[in-house]
């Protein structure tokens, strides 16, 4: 190892007391602007660097905010946009206020006990990826809300709780896509969505039925499949969604990677988008336009979602009164070829 | 905040000296059984953490290992499957040791000193994603070198370096696959590199020298086109490419997202995959299923370097003589559709 200037070092270069040292490195008033600049000097040269554990133990600060994600054995969580994206904008605005993103992974075994984290100080604040609607994960949320610590949700907001949360507008996103497709001529839409322990997934879902409602069709449960947000389930359900080819002229799928799993079971089975019907995903990520036809989709901007969450989480560490904070970011409709009507 | 239980409280509880509470959580002898169990018991009753940061400072540990990632303004860097992937194997080897995974941008104007992130004690370990062959990288590495610090790099290769690192045999990989291609019939096969800075890049470009010289094939500069690594830039190398496309019949890419960029700009050019060209991609990422034709490539175990990555530096943090590092994977050639010659 390199050997390590000490603060003994730069006190005694400087000629000041090891305590004058720490004052400056603190910045602990009162400091004569002259010492201060003979200290500074001194540990230049020693190219001394003040130990970060030692000032986060003064400060009882670790300076990083801890980013919980699902932790899948077979699936590459991070692989997928959608939290790539997210944890893009988070990465991207705790860098520049010089934060650690430290990754903790979330067994679906074992529910995380939130508070646990700061109980350990191993991080100043927490933003929550992939959470889901279950007994245990309110109760866990409950006691993070009332040791009132920074924290802040993505995409997941709970029904009756006070928990804070930055997500999207889901229930108007859904809405907008069935309509945009109801505009376009199609009327025997069938909707492949998530799991409900998601809000988003209960959220998209909602607007679905709100879209049809609307326009006068009437909703057909026969035509609501549940995959798990995955290619794979996509892909899977085509074998159900294939014998009502014949009734259906659209799809509206709740993510990218099902809809394209679905448009690649379909395509085995015989049945091509634009041909035979019209597909339309969600999240508008970099994959839609890279299958053919490229997919209509609805933008959601996880990116900014990510960082809106990072900017709340570092605001509340650093002004204790901070507003509540529940909002939701507009999403957008995305045309592409594969809801064009072929004639 | 829900007010914290002390190593005051503890000791007070269990009836012994704080300074015993202490050698029961840092586990230090001499200790009677009896002791240590009535602290363990006061403590699980009183909802007692040890304090992570004080812990983190008596040990001199963070128990954190950065990762360091390329900081680019307007690129999604950790939405690509190669960040992606190699995070997700360093997150699950981490998270199974208990290591906190923190990661860190480096933008490209400055150069990390990673010789002080050790200074500063925030990390015990450190894995280097991205890393060009420059002089400034160089001088900064070698310094982590010298410091005999836990570190690897991943995916780079400095020649005449003694750098610790997990890399893939891409000079054999991008051998194979255009031997692969000329087994298929193509004699006229483009190449589009990525930047040479990568040492992944110029093994690449030696492979494809190396086959085409075996099978007796004159290299042609002419052919050889660079991008860098983007999407974009092979949508945009189309139009460079289309004049020769009378004389070539495949094109070997580095990368999936430059195949697939290429695969549609040439597309909007009027120029088909399977009918006008041979086409194969790098990584095997799961792009290559999305597009279609689906796109050959050849599998990088970019998750197992990651995993690696992270064991080599957690053996080198608790082993003190630890062999020096320099390991290449195996690569594996894929084929699919894009590569299917058709008459």
């Amino acid at each position: 190892m390199v050997p390590l200037a000490t603060r003994k070092d730069v006190a005694q270069r400087a000629g000041v007391s090891e305590a004058t040292v720490s004052r400056v490195f603190n910045n602990i008033a009162p400091l004569r602007e002259e010492t201060k600049q003979k200290v500074l000097e001194a540990a230049k040269e020693l190219d001394y660097h003040p130990n970060a554990i030692a000032q986060s133990f003064a400060k009882g600060k670790s300076g990083n905010i801890g980013v919980i994600v699902p932790y899948l054995p077979k699936v590459r969580i991070l692989s997928t946009y959608y939290f790539s994206e997210i944890l893009s904008g988070i990465g991207i605005k705790l860098a520049e206020q010089n934060y650690g993103l430290l990754l903790l992974f979330q067994s679906p075994d074992e529910q995380l006990d939130y508070t646990q984290l700061f109980h350990s100080q191993k991080v100043d604040g927490c933003i929550i990826l992939g959470s889901k609607d279950t007994e245990s994960e309110r109760e866990s949320l409950s006691k993070l809300h009332q040791a009132s610590v920074p924290y802040c949700l993505v995409n997941q907001t709970f029904q009756d709780e006070p928990f804070y949360s930055i997500d999207a507008e889901h229930y108007e996103g859904s809405k907008q896509a069935v309509t945009f497709l109801i505009k376009k001529g199609y009327q025997n839409i069938a909707f492949l969505n998530g799991p409900s322990t998601y809000s988003n997934s209960q959220e998209r879902k909602r607007g679905y039925q709100s879209a049809l409602m609307e326009a006068g069709i009437p909703i057909n449960n026969r035509w609501i499949f549940q995959g798990n947000y995955s290619r794979t389930s996509g892909m899977k359900k085509a074998q159900e969604i294939a014998p009502i080819m014949t009734e259906i002229d659209a799809i509206f799928a709740s993510n990218d990677r099902m809809a394209i799993g679905l448009m690649q079971g379909l395509n085995e089975l015989g049945y091509e988008v634009g041909r035979d019907y019209a597909l339309m995903g969600y999240d508008d990520s970099d994959l839609t336009r890279m299958v053919h036809p490229p997919l209509s989709s609805v933008k959601v901007p996880l990116f900014d979602m990510g960082k809106l969450a990072a900017h709340h989480v570092l605001t509340r560490l650093t002004k204790r009164h901070t507003n509540a904070i529940h909002a939701r970011l507009p999403v957008t409709i995305k045309e592409r070829a594969s809801t064009h009507i072929k004639k």
